[in-house]
């Protein structure tokens, strides 16, 4: 049979995203299936169920993926090409955003087994572990792909609740990394997901092929003062950590905006001490964000935000310490992965494409640079 | 005698000093006395014993002064010149603020109590409840003066655990009003507190006469703006609460540093919510305070800082609201009682004597308009 003749079973994928939709669905009309939440166990059950149901091999990991492989010759530990996302959500999510990925993937897999087609290489559905980050982001691709982050204890860092939450769900932090496969053993990943910037809506096109995945790197920002009646303290004996912080704000923001007009930056909290009406501000301490789709260029807003901050420190009479969290590297999309999404396009009549980078992040973002990778963005 | 002669007897000052000091002694080297607290209660139970044995008259109300009264004739409870200050302190506060008061009080009624003078009027030593404003900033001389807060509840206030504090000190928030006294029954007021700005200790002067004490406003304000994904929200798409409180932070110091020399401004707390790295800040509620020596230029400041922070918020396309929480009015101290202070002064043969403004508030401020009021700040 003709690939290009296969067709999905639509009233099928509509009844699993029905069913799916109901697990963890609030009361506002979204979901909350927080990773290693109860909502998020169920819906990993429920999904275990539809691949055992779909004759397909089920198989999970060391960090708590789970995946159903449809078996080509020999065993479901074959060179597979992966088809993946996520079932977890943020809180109060979209009911698209991870799930279309995961259903629209085991549709496929169901109806390419069903016309009983034959592949050099398995495929495998693979729901990744804890893609948003309610714990650490993209858990499971970076566990899949041997990028597990440091989890050594840093200071005022508390693990144990961490570690509580992935053994109710079966999986152990200090076994996490026998969960690397090797490169040899993927023959390609690919992930549908749908475009959140409202973009390719606008657009008025139906497919986006993914460029690139902008890189993403989150600091804490700590501006240290010093406290002080504020009746009674003298304008030069002043050093006052919440107006350093709030001129870098104003000033980081301007500067994104004015120079770097592919980058984004977010100041998301900002925590002040002691906190009084009639207290200086002692301490204030800012959690941001700097992304940019080219990894080099994000290395140097790193650099510059905080020299920026440094000098806003500086004229305030404050002292900036600061603490690099977490970075996910920008990620190129393969360049022959995504002429073959071109071309699949075209052989089943849909010519309304766009090339498009990703602001957000996603899994496929690890598996670039382990295997080739591509990321299919659909309007939503 | 001659009152010109009198001298008081400083090492039973200092013994009292040395033992007051003892209560609430931080590791620091300071004295945490919270009004209300275990330390605060000892303190008041030490303080009614030295009035006893010093043959005072000890005197409570219902919003938990206590005073010692040295009768001059009839009873304790005609009329009285009033010598008050506080024992509580803030947190980890200095070891002379508002002990002093207290303490210089008591040796003052207990020399001339022993030198038998007699005066037309009783002497009162009086420690106000709650100057520092742990539960509601000087209660005590509020009640006095017939000048108690609304203690109505207000939309997310539980006065629970206030009352609960009050209760261990036998003082019920529904009698509170019972304090009020005539302004006839009270001749005038004096306090002697320390001066906590370090301007009359640079003046190199012994005993500043306070001319006035700044009137405080403390206001609650809110940006609301609107949460959204950082990396994937449009620019024109962005409302952020966090860089509207920013911009009226820096402006607001600005203004106030450059157009209003005697006014001044803090922004002591800042929350953010949600308060994620990733998402755009819908909300920031800030703590601020204006202070003003002129009572008319302090509701002046006041609507010029709510005119700011509208004109920050719409620049942002967010909306602004504020919450009025407590105004401490200016006080002017009363001529004659400043002609009296400086006239003493000259008797016992001080003249490096100078005229102050108070920017830190004091229970002189709640006498003033009740009673001829005079505060006298020695350096620190």
């Amino acid at each position: 049979m003709d690939i290009a003749n296969l067709r999905i079973d639509a009233n099928r994928l509509r009844a699993d995203f029905d069913a799916l939709t109901e697990i963890g669905a609030t009361v506002a009309g979204g979901v909350s299936r927080l990773a290693l939440s109860n909502e998020d166990l169920e819906a990993r059950a429920w999904f275990a169920n539809r691949l055992d149901d779909a004759g397909l091999a089920v198989r999970d990991d060391d960090v708590g993926n789970i995946s159903g492989v449809l078996v080509m010759n020999g065993s479901a530990t074959d060179r597979s090409v992966l088809l993946g996302a996520h079932l977890d959500t943020a809180l109060n999510a979209g009911r698209y955003d991870g799930s279309v990925g995961i259903l629209a993937a085991l549709e496929c897999l169901r109806t390419i087994h069903e016309a009983g087609i034959h592949l050099p290489v398995n495929l495998e559905v693979i729901n990744f572990t804890d893609q948003e980050g309610s714990w650490q982001s993209m858990l499971g691709s970076r566990g899949l792909t041997g990028r597990l982050p440091d989890f050594t204890m840093r200071d005022g860092d508390d693990q144990s609740a961490f570690r509580a939450a992935l053994f109710r769900a079966g999986i152990f932090l200090n076994d996490m990394h026998r969960a690397a496969r090797q490169p040899s053993d993927v023959a390609g990943y690919l992930e549908l997901h749908i475009e959140q910037g409202g973009r390719l809506w606008a657009s008025g096109k139906r497919i986006g092929i993914v460029d690139g995945i902008v890189g993403r790197t989150t600091y804490s920002i700590t501006f240290h003062g010093e406290a002080g009646h504020s009746g009674t303290t003298a304008p030069e004996q002043r050093h006052d950590a919440l107006q350093g912080a709030a001129q870098f704000i104003i000033e980081a923001h301007r500067w994104v905006r004015e120079s770097i007009p592919d980058g984004i930056f977010n100041a998301g909290n900002l925590v002040t001490e002691p906190g009084a009406f009639n207290t200086i501000p002692e301490k204030a301490v800012l959690t941001v964000e700097v992304r940019n789709p080219d990894q080099s260029a994000l290395l140097v807003m790193e650099d510059q935000m905080l020299v920026l901050a440094a000098s806003c420190a500086e004229r305030y009479g404050l002292r900036m310490t600061s603490r690099r969290l977490v970075n996910m590297p920008a990620a190129k999309m393969d360049a022959p992965v995504r002429a073959d999404i071109e071309a699949a396009c075209a052989d089943i009549g849909i010519s309304e494409t766009t090339h498009i980078v990703s602001y957000a992040g996603h899994d496929a973002q690890m598996l670039s640079g382990f295997t080739p990778a591509g990321l299919i963005f659909i309007p939503s």
